[in-house]
């Protein structure tokens, strides 16, 4: 019997508790042990559980009991969960967590001092929610040299988008059903700001490209001004708008991080995504693109991943999983400036066919795009590719256009 | 140092051998040993190769030599490959393979042989190529019970398909297409009568439901009967014809397991699956519906999955992986007629609104299927879901109506 002590009872950890209690006897086949939840740290209480008498809300009784090998961080935010999490893994303990910001902010050091215990810190499902992404990208993928990953990686984003694209609501329409449909919390920022999505695509490159890439490095755009129109011009460009989190590999020491808004080709798998659901595009030079596809949020896919990186903390309580980065000074992020992509420009202008012209003088090739009922004035297209600091600039000389939207064309 | 051998030089077995040797770095960051391939297994003679000096045609040189701890079986075929990894196994060295007719014939055999060794017997290449499955399947949804996994497994046929849905292809034509590109085998009909896809799902149900089952006990269809008519009332219905290879659970002691060309929903994320690529859902009780999606065949994706495996073989060289099956007699198999789907059939009459009433008579709800330009006198229906045997019963009653074409219709 292998104890497991539990820290949060939130919507995670509640699940987590249900799915080691209903799954029980597949657990027990996967591991010829069985996983006995010791404690549940909570401040709250929960006399109705049946967990009820293993609920503490005392870390110390976790912590300082040797009994307890895996410990579970479900609790999220920042703090108190490093300390913890700190603290158990310089005693030997496991740990697994959900909890993508404790990672993206802290994952360097603490996967230092499990390595230093010859302990695992496994958190898959701070990514994805049940979609399998960081133990396929880290152990199926191995024998690859990954060169992007790009993926549509915040459900909240992603239900709001697909009401705009496919009902032709707003923005705030949409996100109004996101909260009522308990997508999104009545603060939205963390995920239409781009943030969540933000700490997820610098878990994934951190543990691509084997340095530890922190969130304030990442240019982050949200989805707060994107408009019907603009979800209009995308589907006659013969595509959708997508929240995108992407980083490729330039060179040996630079990577292009971004999350952002963008176009997304028709015919890209990442298209196709819709509602709450997530999918991770991964090119390896090998397997060429490998695409994962689930739901990435909610409470019992995201249990469940969890309670996979339980089960492999106990099949290698003495041998550590080889799942490492190292600490970086974000060096190698290529400034967002300097980011090439093609850009997609929607504004007003007093006179079309002169704007068109002068846009075509400035940027060189731009491909036009027109709509049915488009206002008076309106006038779209989208450049060549270029960095983004020529795009601004060159932007900011086409004086006769106002623009009033700037979105990136994701080559996907 | 770490060293390994590998059986058969063709495509994938020249592959790893080329993977092992450009990814030689990241290959040692991953494990901290270096591998040295110290046999290639091969009848032929390769004078050119880097790896000219490793060359033999003894298999007891291998079988032999202590040093060597993974065998890699890249030979394809039955035998000589079951007997040599049954011996390798035996003496305690760990196989990797991407043999998916080995693995679907003698599996649970080679996993026992490889628990009582306590070695390792792995073979994530055998299905979908270079897309992770195997592994994630096994332990990243160890805390799900899986209901049903369906996939598009078989890369030549979803090629021909998507010519004949995309390009108003007929089969002959896409199959000519496909043979001249090198998809197809100049005799294709491991391909085209589904032989191959049912190895794969054979291999995924044995894993998900701890059973092994032959592919003899499988009812397997081709995509040879597919018309361009066909494909044209499933765009009509609103979907795409797809290969699937499809097992549920239905009970404890009952799974229903079939590889036959379905109408998948446009809105299904198998529809969007094209060309040579492979995607399997699976179904969890936690995460819902996971899909992976890739290339599912090719040199270096099938390559890199066996190197993965070697990788892991030499991480776990004394702790097996927790990978294995027991033997069955196929009992477990639901007979086809007993299969319950929704019924596609088109046929030819001589007055069509007649036999559309009669076939509403005989089989209740009918969906009528009409598009542009049909000859005079075809009819298009489907049915409501109903047994096999029951639906083949009714379609002969159905005197008035000359079947020409009968497929199912996928819940996916």
């Amino acid at each position: 019997m292998i104890s497991v002590a539990i820290m949060g009872h939130g919507v995670v950890g509640s699940g987590v508790a249900e799915i080691l209690a209903t799954h029980k006897q597949k657990l027990f086949a996967a591991i010829g042990e069985e996983i006995n939840v010791k404690y549940i740290l909570d401040l709250r209480e929960f006399p109705d559980s049946p967990f009820a008498d293993r609920f503490t809300k005392d870390f110390s009784l976790i912590s300082e009991d040797i009994e307890v090998r895996v410990v579970v961080e479900t609790m999220g935010g920042l703090h108190p969960a490093y300390e913890y999490v700190k603290e158990c893994l310089s005693k030997g303990k496991s740990v697994v967590t959900s909890n993508k910001e404790l990672v993206a902010a802290y994952g360097a050091e603490l996967l230092a001092i499990a390595s230093e215990q010859n302990a695992n810190f496994l958190f898959e499902a701070s990514v994805g929610g049940g979609i399998p992404i960081i133990r396929p990208i880290n152990q199926c993928l191995v024998a690859n040299n990954v060169s992007e990953i790009a993926g549509i990686l915040n459900g909240t984003t992603n239900f709001i988008l697909t009401k705009m694209i496919h009902e032709g609501m707003g923005f705030d329409e949409a996100l109004k059903l996101a909260q009522e449909l308990g997508y999104a919390e009545r603060n939205p920022e963390a995920d239409v700001e781009g943030h969540d999505a933000c700490r997820k695509i610098c878990i994934l490159a951190s543990l691509t490209f084997g340095k530890h890439i922190y969130p304030d490095a990442v240019h982050t755009e949200g989805i707060t001004k994107i408009t019907a129109a603009d979800v209009e011009y995308a589907a006659v460009w013969g595509g959708v708008i997508k929240l995108i989190g992407s980083v490729k590999k330039l060179d040996k020491d630079t990577i292009d991080i971004i999350v952002a808004p963008m176009f997304v080709p028709g015919n890209s798998q990442l298209a196709n995504i819709d509602d709450v659901f997530n999918g991770v595009m991964v090119r390896g030079d090998c397997t060429g693109d490998v695409v994962f596809y689930g739901k990435g949020a909610g409470k019992l896919p995201t249990a469940s991943a969890v309670v996979a990186d339980i089960v492999d903390s106990i099949k290698h309580i003495k041998s550590r999983k080889y799942l490492s980065w190292a600490d970086s000074d974000n060096s190698s992020v290529l400034p967002f400036e300097k980011s090439v992509r093609a850009m997609y420009v929607r504004g007003v202008t007093d006179d079309r066919e002169a704007a068109y012209d002068r846009a075509a003088a400035v940027f060189g090739d731009i491909h036009r795009l027109s709509k049915d009922n488009a206002p008076e004035g309106e006038i779209a297209f989208i450049t060549e590719p270029l960095p983004y600091e020529e795009f601004e600039s060159k932007l900011n000389e086409l004086s006769e256009i106002k623009a009033e939207s700037v979105i990136r064309i994701g080559d996907l």
